[in-house]
């Protein structure tokens, strides 16, 4: 919490003006007004003393060794969608990146920008993701801060989370792939993608698809205590699970083959992709990951993950020599033709 | 970084579309674009091993102890104004927190909306200033995150930055305030808010004010040395020394007294002030901190200061017993009169 928005007037009385349904420009400029707004819908949502204290700074205890430390902006639109928002998407987001790392979350910062005439009410079901996000993990909201910009300087609503946790399954990363080594997904691709496409335009799907935003950090946990060699984790967000394999190509300077009858894709996704021209694999995911192990821990690898939540996690293809594209998708009469890596998502602002 | 923006493509070919004088969706979208904006753009310019990995967390070594979290949103405007730009204001905004913290700052992370047509020569220069003002503190960047959202959905750039730090001076806060502390300030007051004003509008102050904004770590560095017992310490921005002032009186249950004529404020700042009927206690510093010290440690902490480039430092007004009224100011007849607290900043986005 910085920059004045610290403590809190008990004697401030309310103030029908600013108490409408909507918040005004006044609750972003650091006086009477933020203090009350962090008081009243953040440090009695998140609890916690160390966020009550609303120093500076927030102060906490770290044990010694390896640290990790994430940061992203979410700007996606629309700010609800079905399985999801962007609160329940920043928590989970962040998360999720620090434990595909290696790394066991600690605590997470938020950071606000709210455009003036955002209802209140919003703003409430957002924060309340967020805190039952972070319940589901366990993980502490220790410091924050809230800038209100005039109306059409922002879009509703950014969010900026950062996120830090202790390194207590280091990975060789992509540097470490070797020929032979299997490559694993957690569950069906591209759900997220596909949810928040069609919650931007009716395509008449009845129930709509869902979004699979949710925590990495229960099946990615039994992996690490289970001591499944894991050699690199990733979580398949903008740009699918596609750009997952051109980034540990590129990395490992080796090739990737996946096939195409193993990919796991839900009905509605393949449904939303012919509909629309996309491939699954490029559309993204927020709470599936690819993972790369040695050919021979790939069994167990795929039988804990399918005892812990990730009912459709499956091998999927494998690493081999370097060639002149790296990722390739193998069909079922055998043929390999090269995956695409897409210049960009194929839909802005997906998170 | 996260979501997919990891690695770069060697291979990738200069695009004459994308490589026109403003910045397009597509890089941020995550694919191949985002690679390139964030290897060329980013990597080159920061350098460091932890960032040049690129791994969806930074992984960094910290000492055994306390660690100081804090988070900012800048969305200030305009972007550039007499003295810093957003840029400089967000590192040594954040790095400026945790001093006043007690922490050494050890790493940054930096969060960044872009608009769809931001020109990449105004990226340009402030990812130019944030690698100065890093350079100035010895501070890293670590991890960070790139969107791009389309026009009219974000006010060209906001930068969001996350600090840790170690603690190495820990203070008792306002809850260790006593009657008879003394209050200082390190500058001349008001600076910050004054030179966004002037920016936005021209007054025709030639030439115009100039804000502090700059890093607080070499005089507070100096108390520390000197060992200086120091019992609070907070940079005055949003809301200026005023906002400052309040906290400490409702988080100490205790009163302070300024004496106006002890504020050091600049003709500038005065003149601003006076054209538009503002409270130089009201206006934002960025680079100019409150300080409360037992009154037989002031003239030390004031001397120390004085020989670490805060040349105007001096001692402001001291601790009280509870009253009415928490925070007075004394004129120069001895009449002592409130000092308002505002409900909001006079200006919005001054940070």
């Amino acid at each position: 919490m910085a920059d004045g928005d610290h403590g809190w007037q008990p004697a401030c009385p309310p103030q029908a003006s600013h108490d409408a349904e909507r918040i005004t420009l006044a609750y972003g400029e650091g006086g009477r007004l933020t203090r009350r707004l962090i008081h009243e819908r953040i440090v009695r949502r998140f609890g916690g003393e160390t966020l009550a204290a609303l120093g500076d700074a927030a102060v906490i205890d770290f044990p010694p060794g390896r640290m990790a430390i994430t940061t992203d902006g979410y700007t996606v639109t629309p700010l609800f969608f079905p399985g999801g928002d962007i609160g329940r998407l920043a928590v989970f987001g962040t998360i999720n990146d620090l434990v595909v790392s290696g790394a066991r979350p600690r605590a997470l910062s938020l950071a606000m920008v709210i455009e003036e005439g955002l209802p209140w009410a919003m703003l409430d079901r957002v924060l309340d993701s967020v805190r039952d996000a972070l319940d589901i993990t366990g993980v502490s909201l220790v410091t924050g801060d809230t800038k209100v910009v005039p109306r059409g300087a922002a879009d509703r609503l950014f969010l900026t989370t950062t996120g830090i946790g202790e390194v207590v399954f280091p990975m060789p990363g992509p540097a470490g792939l070797e020929v032979g080594d299997a490559i694993l997904v957690s569950g069906p691709i591209g759900r997220h993608g596909a949810a928040v496409l069609c919650s931007r335009e009716d395509f008449g799907f009845d129930p709509p698809p869902v979004s699979d935003c949710g925590s990495l950090l229960p099946p990615i946990e039994a992996l690490w205590q289970a001591g499944v060699p894991v050699k690199c984790l990733r979580d398949a967000t903008r740009g699918g699970v596609a750009a997952v394999l051109h980034e540990w190509a590129i990395q490992s300077g080796l090739g990737l083959t996946i096939d195409a009858s193993h990919i796991p894709v839900t009905p509605h996704v393949r449904a939303v992709c012919e509909l629309l021209g996309l491939d699954p694999l490029h559309l993204a995911c927020e709470g599936t990951f690819v993972a790369a192990v040695d050919s021979k821990h790939a069994p167990l690898a795929v039988e804990i993950l399918q005892a812990h939540g990730c009912d459709a996690a499956t091998f999927i293809g494998e690493v081999t020599c370097a060639r002149s594209t790296p990722v390739r998708i193998r069909a079922a009469s055998g043929r390999e033709i090269p995956l695409d890596e897409p210049a960009g998502s194929p839909l802005p602002r997906i998170c």
